[in-house]
């Protein structure tokens, strides 16, 4: 009975320290102690009965863990004979436990040159519900019950909406999207161009690998967003960034050899300009000489306060070179996670294959409600309603900053949007302040990190996503760190300009 | 007045063909005879009262479309003078219509070589709910109501599940996935492993980024799954097909030079064929030896008849090269769009920056629903039901065809999952069978396409969806066609063997 007694306080070890069923964890206790040649190649093992009673088992716990060994082939029985452990297991799997240096041999592969280009990536703080958090909508002015409402009703009875979906979205989502886009973005599509996506994010990537080869170059707005570069560069390409003025990304500066530029002529991220007409028509002109797509992300074009968004570039493109991304995120939710790409008609087959391949399509659950949503008019008197919300508080953040913070903070000029950019003195450090305000129980997000050259210190100051009088308190709190901060010289820049 | 009645003309045609408000379609109608030099650089434009009169339209919706203009910089102002097309936008964009062949230079740049290698797919049938579709489960027999509710309850007050969420999926369903996955399929996982995705394919796609470069030599199944092809494609793998016999896919017939290889051994798909122990065993000391990843798509390890699952090569690996990836599309219904990939630890950081830049996550309408659905149990008592239901409509198919269609159609033997495989005489065409079966009113899919080598004639007969009368009715029609077919030779394969 020896190694039967060895055998019982390494098992017991395991159903101890295990969770799950009981005849479970006593079946993966018994496949380690297999495995690892405490039982080895045609050991028998000791009988249900007698082991219950070891471990305090019933007897068909036992049972079953040895019928799941037995079903997976760990041990053969002989009838009358009793329950052995397979003779013909590979042997590496009988060696004893691997010895560090065994284990260091044994490192999986590295992964691909792609992730290790990625490199890791910051992460959201916990302070999500907070001024001055950008890209936070109002989610207490939205209206639930209706939301929860339809959701409820689609999905009481969804029928067909159950069953396998095209890869490009519901059918209806994507009709409401392309008249959506028609009427309020002057885009010229059709509901066959528009692909649903889970958001501008996966909309850009599908964007990328349509149109880009590993090492292709592809311009940036530069300040712009990073989350569009770890896309574009998830695709393998090499990014130029282009400097962005007053007018909008400035097609002069260009370079030459791009397959494709990427642009926010709505509103650049984070500066909040509006590229003019003549650089909109400039731009494709520069597209069509130098044989390159365009990536419009309009990610944020809803919220233009004089209530008239500037027409979207695609709705100017007569080559089909541009693709048009946008999102629901920022009207709607945030975790709601539903977009759309549209794409020229000759990459329609192509990106058919492509999404397939991706993902096989997006969730219908939210796709049908958003539908509803969209269709029974919800949609357009949210947007209303949150235009003159956000309206009030961006007026608001802005004389504020131009009345206590004159001469520390000046905010760029904006006509729209979720967020005033104000830019500090070039010798400060935004990020020390960004991280005296957070200790102060503001947040503010750096502005410098958004340039690829020439960082410019500042703070985005997202205001959407809370009443006035919150703001107010935050407001107080940023003004006294600033004012203490920038006044003492505390936060200047560690490598001062001349 | 010349040019402007010519001009009335062209906008009435505009404003007739165009949907949306009229102002816009005013608004697009004259931007487009900016943009065509109907209206040329410095052109006055007509008086809004005396053009509001030509096209019978209210004078305001005219000054709506004169601001828009004005706002986005096709036209300017002067004071008294009136309004005029800007002087300075690119000549190009004043050029008359482009001729073809002008058109035909101005053609975007070629897309990616990605798509073009992809090529197009075929599109799913619109006959989805009709016996034997493949991969179908029963939604008649989902509990939407339950659904519905914690749907609608889950999103009456949602509070921060509406804020911007974890790329990584929501933590109460990962938690809930790691302990469903640790219990029921014996892996060695951890929530913090598990990325919630939309779907197997996804989670294959995130596996594929993760450890492919271009290029790279990936091992795939013999017969396999063509959607797993298409993803491994759109990562740049070279595909090496590896035939799977009664035991599995062999190791011992894998390629050398491989950067990683992808098994489905809880049950390949199309044939059934679950990998044995010692074959699993076998190919991860393959693996060792061979510095590979191993992904493991465990896409149907639900619905094992005998209740008792295989547990998976996951929890059999020390090394940490397995990436497994599942969904709950099948036990659910298909248009969830929800799966989940467990990375070793030593990728979980590269996994989160490359998730963050694909999509940005999964929308968390539909996973947190799903936590719910798991977390209350729900989810297991659902897979219970179908099991049972399963396996009944399952034994009832087999028996139908050894008793109906014995030498002609012969069932590969399988002790789970939604669908029979059978196989054909090899000198017949199982893609002119599935088209007369189409005719005929039933839905069977070709197995030969899911071959690489060496296609093997046969149907894939999905029997999870229906009740067993329909079930009967369309076994009945497939009897009927099967034998007029096979017996008269109508469906010969063009190219017999010897």
């Amino acid at each position: 009975m020896e190694p039967f007694d060895g055998l019982t306080a390494f098992l017991r070890g395991h159903l101890e320290a295990g969770d799950g069923p009981r005849h479970r964890r006593l079946y993966l206790a018994m496949r380690a102690a297999i495995l690892d040649s405490r039982l080895g190649p045609g050991a028998r093992l000791p009988a249900t009965r007698a082991l219950a009673q070891a471990l305090d088992l019933g007897r068909n716990t036992v049972t079953a863990a040895y019928d799941q060994l037995l079903a997976e082939g760990y041990v053969t029985a002989r009838t009358g004979a009793g329950t052995f452990v397979t003779e013909d297991l590979p042997d590496t799997f009988h060696d004893a436990a691997p010895t560090a240096t065994a284990r260091a041999r044994h490192r999986p592969p590295p992964p691909s040159r792609l992730v290790r280009r990625l490199g890791p990536r910051e992460e959201a703080g916990a302070a999500i519900d907070r001024p001055f958090r950008a890209a936070i909508p109002d989610i207490r002015a939205f209206p639930w019950a209706t939301w929860s409402r339809i959701l409820g009703r689609r999905w009481r009875r969804p029928g067909p909406l159950a069953l396998p979906s095209d890869p490009f979205g519901l059918p209806a989502l994507r009709e409401a999207i392309a008249a959506y886009l028609r009427t309020s973005r002057a885009t010229a599509c059709h509901a066959d161009q528009v692909v649903v996506t889970a958001g501008a994010q996966q909309a850009l990537d599908l964007a990328a690998r349509l149109v880009l080869d590993s090492g292709d170059r592809v311009a940036v707005e530069d300040p712009g967003f990073p989350g569009a570069d770890a896309t574009l560069a998830a695709a393998g390409a090499r990014l130029l960034p282009v400097p962005v003025d007053g007018d909008g990304l400035d097609h002069v500066a260009l370079p030459g050899g791009c397959r494709a530029v990427l642009v926010t002529p709505s509103r650049n991220y984070p500066l909040g300009i509006t590229m003019t007409l003549a650089r909109r028509l400039a731009l494709l002109d520069w597209a069509r000489v130098n044989d390159a797509w365009i990536i419009e992300d309009d990610y944020d074009s809803e919220f233009r306060f004089d209530g008239r968004p500037v027409a979207a570039l695609q709705g100017l493109d007569e080559d089909g070179r541009v693709l048009y991304a946008g999102t629901f995120v920022r009207a709607m939710f945030p975790a709601l996670r539903l977009g759309y790409l549209v794409v020229p008609d000759g990459l329609i087959d192509a990106a058919r294959a492509l999404r397939r391949g991706m993902d096989g399509g997006t969730s219908t659950v939210p796709q049908a409600a958003m539908a509803d949503f969209l269709g029974e008019g919800h949609f357009a008197s949210h947007l209303r309603a949150m235009r003159r919300l956000y309206q009030g508080r961006h007026d608001a953040l802005h004389d504020f900053l131009n009345r206590e913070l004159a001469g520390a903070l000046t905010p760029v000029p904006a006509d729209g949007g979720m967020h005033v950019t104000a830019l500090l003195a070039p010798d400060l450090s935004d990020q020390a302040l960004c991280t005296a305000l957070d200790q102060a129980g503001v947040s503010a997000t750096a502005l410098s990190p958004y340039y690829r050259h020439r960082p410019q210190p500042g703070l985005i100051l997202g205001f959407a996503g809370w009443p006035e009088d919150r703001l107010r308190a935050a407001g107080d709190r940023l003004a006294g760190v600033v004012l203490a901060r920038v006044v003492t010289g505390a936060i200047a820049s560690p490598v001062k300009r001349a």
